[in-house]
């Protein structure tokens, strides 16, 4: 390790703000020898992996912007093209099950990069002696997410491998959409802008933990999973031009899409605690579990950048649609502090939100 | 069981002709309560588990066709879109990885629908403890493959799941590419067609086969797996709307291609099998593992029917072609038997080559 010479009054934060720039100059290196669980939460592990494996080695222009898809130019028209593999347990949970979320996550993916979703395939890999029954109603629910998002499964494949050697059912979908109009992105996002999400946070990711039932917690909660584009558009129609970008906050929670947002744009983002909606019953389970509900995964839920000018039409959008009712300003972009989140609490203390380290929540998508 | 009259003097293969014509009246049905290794083997259960459960259920015009990959008009052009599932052990073997097989398995669906390769995404499921060595190795292997093929792999998704729920490392690529000239289908196929494979197989199943050690078998083979879009091309620029369709035989092999051509065209396949080209190593391994050759899985061959006039300009064309070298015409189309592939043996009888049945070769690819 090399040591720098650094200025004795450097504040706290500063000194993070360059172990920062420090650590950005320096190529992504995966330092474990064995992938961890961390690995697939969606957090600070991941983008590592992702950055230092994936994008080092496929290197494109689409791969490195890390959007949710890549805009495509295809024979003069603009697509979007996405993938997600859906691996989570239990398989049904209240308010859906994986068929339902490969569809709608998708389907997401593609609205917040703006596209208007068309078509999906669909990949899936069986474990030996998984239900046929259970396989024909992750199936249907599937069919009932698609023909409500109005996109259609052209094409698929099955794998079967032994028993032991999967968990049951694990999806592959991958989508594609038509941009009609401009493409979103976090280059976009200026000081001033305002920070707005869609609904009520951590829903999805508190549902699946109890429905595992590895807690003695009850609670009344269904997952939040949707189809989004509906939502999207409606925002889009609103404020023309206003909206600069767009990110469904799975993995990793919001406070994880806050951060790929100030990483990408350079810029820092306050986040207003208070503001944040939280149904009751998912901040007493994260209190009890000790994660915070930043943090949890929802999949019908999304973060939005918008011109702050137009911030009032754009939540109004939002709340028009019964999928935005619960749609809150939660915060604004700042110069400063450059590529970090900052919180200010319930308490009127500020700290950095930082990436998600290690996974509290495996399995959650 | 309804019993039907029936002529006293109809021969073997009228029966076995009625038996199908009535198996097809019937919607088909998934009768087995739990997923076995033959749902994922690609011949009959595979075939039933495809028709009954996601046919049925996404319903839509492009699935019906039972392609390798859905042709899709978006804004005025023509795509073809595929996806692909690869759970192949060992994920290493003489010749490639599972990184190379994703990569060229997606690019060869393409192609084989006439469209030129552009951009693929990938799905990774990958097993808590995988190394992370392994995964830097099957990634530089998919790079290679993809720029070999000239492909980008533009979009991408990584989950992990707890050490024992997958089996090292699962990926799910699917791929976009552009139809330049007409959509080649099964429908096209006419009496008096040429059959032709583009060179020796079953290289790739003998070589995974062995590769796993459980055999005490030595041989110097490798797998064929190669990007194939070059070799289509060279055949359809050969014979200009001579080609009807063209399949790659992976998973049961080219016996379950031409099952498939006679079952979608209505019409028979004579296939003559001295004519099959089969590297002794392959023909030997089989016999010793009493499997044949025909069902085996290539990963860089495919079946092509095209006009039988022009059967000797497509023939040269794929053997000018370094991975067409050892192509060989097999068989020829005809009205009988309708939906059915009756080989011609090395002895100088006839009899019918049905799908796969079961899974003798299971996670090849």
């Amino acid at each position: 390790m090399t040591t720098e010479p650094m200025t004795p009054r450097a504040s706290r934060e500063e000194q993070v703000l360059e172990r920062i720039e420090r650590a950005r100059r320096r190529r992504p290196r995966v330092r474990e020898e064995r992938v961890t669980l961390a690995h697939g939460a969606g957090g600070k592990a991941t983008q590592t992996l992702v950055e230092a494996l994936f994008v080092e080695a496929f290197r494109n222009p689409a791969l490195e912007t890390l959007d949710d898809g890549a805009v495509l130019s295809v024979d003069g028209g603009r697509l979007v093209f996405t993938t997600d593999s859906h691996v989570v347990s239990p398989l049904f949970f209240p308010g859906g099950d994986i068929g339902e979320l490969a569809v709608n996550g998708t389907v997401n993916d593609l609205a917040v990069c703006g596209a208007r979703p068309l078509y999906l395939s669909a990949g899936f890999v069986l474990e030996e002696g998984f239900p046929v029954d259970d396989l024909r109603r992750i199936v249907a629910s599937m069919a009932d997410a698609a023909a409500r998002a109005g996109v259609s499964i052209v094409t698929g494949d099955t794998k079967v491998v032994e028993r032991g050697k999967a968990d049951g059912c694990f999806i592959t979908t991958s989508g594609i959409g038509v941009l009609d109009g401009e493409a979103l992105s976090a280059s976009a996002v200026r000081p001033g802008d305002a920070i707005l999400v869609s609904g009520p946070i951590g829903d999805h990711g508190v549902t699946v933990m109890l429905a595992r039932g590895e807690l003695d917690l009850e609670a009344d909660l269904t997952s939040d999973t949707a189809a989004l584009h509906g939502l999207t558009a409606a925002l889009l129609d609103a404020v023309p031009g206003g909206v600069r970008m767009m990110r469904d906050a799975t993995r990793g929670g919001v406070a994880t899409v806050l951060n790929e947002i100030a990483q990408a744009s350079g810029l820092g983002v306050v986040l207003d605690e208070a503001a944040v909606p939280v149904r009751p019953a998912v901040a007493g389970a994260c209190e009890l579990l000790g994660i915070e509900p930043l943090y949890v995964a929802c999949e019908g839920r999304f973060v939005a950048v918008v011109d702050g000018d137009r911030a009032g039409a754009a939540l109004d959008a939002l709340r028009g649609h019964p999928l935005g009712a619960g749609a809150a300003l939660v915060g604004t972009v700042r110069d400063d502090p450059p590529g970090l989140v900052l919180l200010r609490t319930a308490f009127g203390g500020t700290r950095i939100a930082d990436m998600l380290v290690g996974d509290p929540l495996p399995r959650i998508c």
